[in-house]
């Protein structure tokens, strides 16, 4: 019997038996452990359109947040399993019945439901619950057990199991796996081993456990040490079969595993990592933005695959070698990972069918009605800049999707005076829910002095977590993205807008942030984060 | 005899014979493979101050540039030879005798020169001159020799090393070899090696190579599918002496291995990685901010070693576990890449004393005037900002440096009129050489406005390349960062400013840009970088 790429990806994805022994799990935890990263937050809505976009581009299980830790972690992964399509949805939960218990109410909607529940192993992480061997084995046994028998599909971590006594990690892992676990996860949880070891601690779990053949291992890098990718594909060509990574390596300190990475890595060199995986790489520039808009966090233009230089070469005088053969410096091409060929897109004279082809390679499928909205702002924007590139259409379309969520406030006029004279003023009107309200305030700046007029019009009790600037494209008539995250009791929202004027963006960021916030007050009085994932309950 | 780590390190950057078997030195490149990425283009007093900072913190090779590319390359190569005090200076050339000669001219006033002269090797890279293997023979051996004749340390690379065959490969390393070159390095010019294969194939050669036991082994490896920093390990592992790598990975594409990440990897993994290096790793963030800001590429939070979490934990509610014992997450301490253990620094209330010693933390030494200009405007900042945050000072300092520097142009007063009414404008004074001029200005947003106003009272011809807004730290009173990238006939140079005032901030980096090309017309008349490294003379 002959397997394409095609029919193995399609099985992978329904989990089922064609999948060959070469196949890699992708379980992405962008939504978990990536979400944990400082700053990184994500509303409820964008952990949904998230998680879409990895079922599309076939991810074998999305780790979707730790529904446990609040209202809003919980919701978010039960309307994701109820949502998805393809992928094995995951909850987190710790060593204990009632994180169990809340953690199925939460996936057990999903078609393929996972719980994944983990206690630290080594020595260091032994000492905060203070157990002893005997106590340790009760609790695996217990606590896998339970999940055992809610969920088919139960995944067991050794938190630190790269600094876990090698005898004392086997013994641990043999009671997960009798207590009935499918998947032995190990955690690099410091980011602390390199590929060698990496490689050798899961030969050494296959080797030396006993029935450790009837279930997959999986690697969880991080990447303190820079070495991530590596750690984790060492650990497949020992014998994992599933590697956990997020999305741009988001999560915290130096992140996890980017997924992008690790997924080219074995089709570049299918030749010596003889591994596949679902994954429709064409996907992965769409959802690596995506990511980094949500999350706030930039990736940097020499990022591995997904940089804005990852595929660019010397700007200098002379590129003779790359003109005459792009293979000379090229080992992947940009449309592997939905790059288009080029990044110079339109201007003014660009139609209306050009805005629609070009919207369709930048991941936007849209009807006639909606094209016509983006088109109208297109046109804007082309009078305004001379050349309209591919991160300005996305800062378009994200705004767009914005203001068509509820809006209860926004910006009708803004003047602002600044300059090297103090106090720098700002007159704004903004409609509230279809008044017009006006107020002049002052500030330290432009940017402080609008938002005081805001908080003039609509008091407010959010703090402001973070402001951003991002010029997203070249030149002085580049249209600035402005992010604002804001917090209100433990609620947190991220509002972004672009404009050609840094302050108009600003304003309109704010605002759509505000927007957010009183959603969500209305939807879920009660969303607080209330435990962390380091709370050994 | 017993040697302390600061003999190896201090014999190391003699290139005394106390080396140890396991020394490796550090061969960065920063100035010369990482300037060559596209945008990250450096000014010559920003690579003189680079150069610097690297030889303090004890690289042991400063690749400084590719003399015969332009005049611009061989001054800075040349100054940088002339002022280095332990590293040895190195210059890229390619294989033929007037490469070899100016870059001889650039290099040969170092304490310790050296010449790196590289040809590509495999097939894709050997068609384009179109050598046959005997042509090609002779051209090694001929380079080599020229070069040899030259100066004591000559390294050869043959580019593309990681796609050459086997069999040719050692041929050619054994031509060079025996026509004296000290060094061989190994590039794996396209990021394509993973690090079992980095190490089998530096083993290969120490094995097959004649006389290969006498040179020392370089690896210089990128980041193209996120393996740089393993596969130099490995190399390391495998028997190479030399490590090939820029700051912050900075580079072509997704750049090259991270100096930050091999040096700490070999500190914090001392157990399997016995090596050891000449680096002071308390400078690491020093430089990583310094070259952060003068290629205007900016670290995301999630790189390791030097992104902003990478040292940073769960923000959420609860930092049980890292409060109890911050051993439990964090594999190595912020003050062993010199990172202050607090980011909070000062606010108005704070003296003299104190921002002495702060700025001393930041690699800022200076004496009592310097630091009485600089308390005047960090108590102008405080009272502006109710927290004053490492990154506020630095670019603080940053903007006091470049005010130092030659000031033709100044800003002297700036009001703007912006918001969602168009068109928005700017009255500018600009102080030219002591003489007041007005002028007001109209134009697409605030810094369009500004912009068109220094144009009207400052014509010239210089193109914008890049317009960047950072808001150093966070909050609506930030200081936000601007960097202005402009190129007038080949020079390119850039100008940063810091405000809380986002568009004085834009003003008077723009400003500062027009400065620095006043100084370079009048300096290097003839400065035009012609020839790109890629070029098969």
């Amino acid at each position: 019997m002959t397997e394409t790429i095609a029919d193995v990806a399609e099985a992978a994805a329904r989990g089922g038996a064609a999948v060959t022994q070469n196949h890699v799990k992708i379980f992405d935890t962008t939504l978990r452990d990536g979400e944990q990263s400082p700053g990184a937050t994500m509303t409820h809505d964008e952990k949904l359109e998230i998680a879409q976009l990895l079922d599309e581009m076939g991810v074998d299980i999305i780790e979707a947040g730790f529904p446990i830790a609040s209202v809003g972690d919980f919701e978010a992964v039960q309307e994701i399993a109820a949502q998805a399509r393809n992928a094995s949805i995951c909850g987190l939960a710790r060593a204990n019945f009632a994180d169990i218990d809340r953690c199925w109410e939460a996936v057990k909607h999903a078609r393929k439901p996972r719980i994944h529940t983990f206690i630290g192993t080594s020595p260091l992480h032994r000492a905060i619950p203070n157990l002893s061997m005997d106590e340790m084995a009760v609790r695996i046994h217990d606590t896998v057990t339970h999940a055992r028998n809610l969920c088919e599909d139960v995944q067991w971590s050794p938190m630190d199991a790269t600094r876990t006594e090698h005898d004392y990690l086997c013994r641990v892992v043999e009671i997960a796996i009798k207590a009935g676990a499918t998947t032995i996860n190990i955690p690099d949880t410091v980011g602390y081993t390199a590929p060698r070891e990496s490689a050798a601690l899961i030969r050494m779990l296959l080797e030396r456990v006993p029935g450790a053949d009837a279930v997959t291992f999986a690697t969880h890098c991080h990447n303190d040490l820079g070495m991530a990718t590596a750690n984790a594909l060492a650990a497949v060509e020992a014998g994992a079969r599933q590697i956990e990574c997020t999305i741009n390596g988001l999560g915290e300190r130096a992140g996890n595993t980017a997924l992008e990475e690790v997924v080219m890595a074995m089709r570049v060199r299918n030749d010596i990592l003889p591994y596949r995986t679902g994954i429709d790489t064409t996907k992965i520039m769409n959802i690596s933005r995506k990511v980094a808009a949500v999350s706030g966090f930039q990736v940097q233009p020499n990022k591995a695959i997904v940089g804005k230089n990852a595929f660019a070469h010397e700007s200098g005088i002379h590129q003779d070698g790359m003109l005459k053969n792009p293979q000379n410096f090229e080992i992947m091409r940009p449309e592997d990972v939905g790059l288009s060929a080029s990044n110079l897109v339109m201007g003014k004279h660009s139609g209306r069918a050009a805005l629609r082809s070009k919207l369709r390679d930048l991941g936007y499928d849209m009807g006639d009605n909606q094209l016509n909205d983006v088109f109208v702002r297109f046109k804007a924007l082309a009078d305004r800049k001379k050349e309209v590139y591919d991160d300005d259409l996305v800062a378009l379309m994200q705004e767009a999707e914005q203001e068509a969520s509820n809006e209860h406030l926004k910006v009708k006029f803004l003047r602002v005076i600044c300059g090297t004279e103090a106090p720098q003023s700002a007159d704004l009107t903004l409609t509230i829910d279809g008044v017009d309200r006006q107020v002049t305030a002052q500030g330290d700046g432009p940017v402080d002095a609008t938002f005081n007029a805001v908080k003039a019009i609509f008091p407010h009790q959010a703090r402001l977590h973070l402001y951003q600037v991002h010029a997203v494209t070249e030149g002085t008539d580049a249209q600035a993205t402005v992010s604002v995250r804001m917090e209100e009791d433990g609620r947190i929202v991220t509002g972004t807008a672009s404009d050609t004027d840094t302050v108009v963006a600003s304003a309109k960021a704010y605002v759509s942030a505000l927007n957010r916030l009183i959603t969500r007050r209305r939807r879920n009085p009660d969303d607080r984060k209330e435990i962390s994932y380091k709370d050994m309950g």
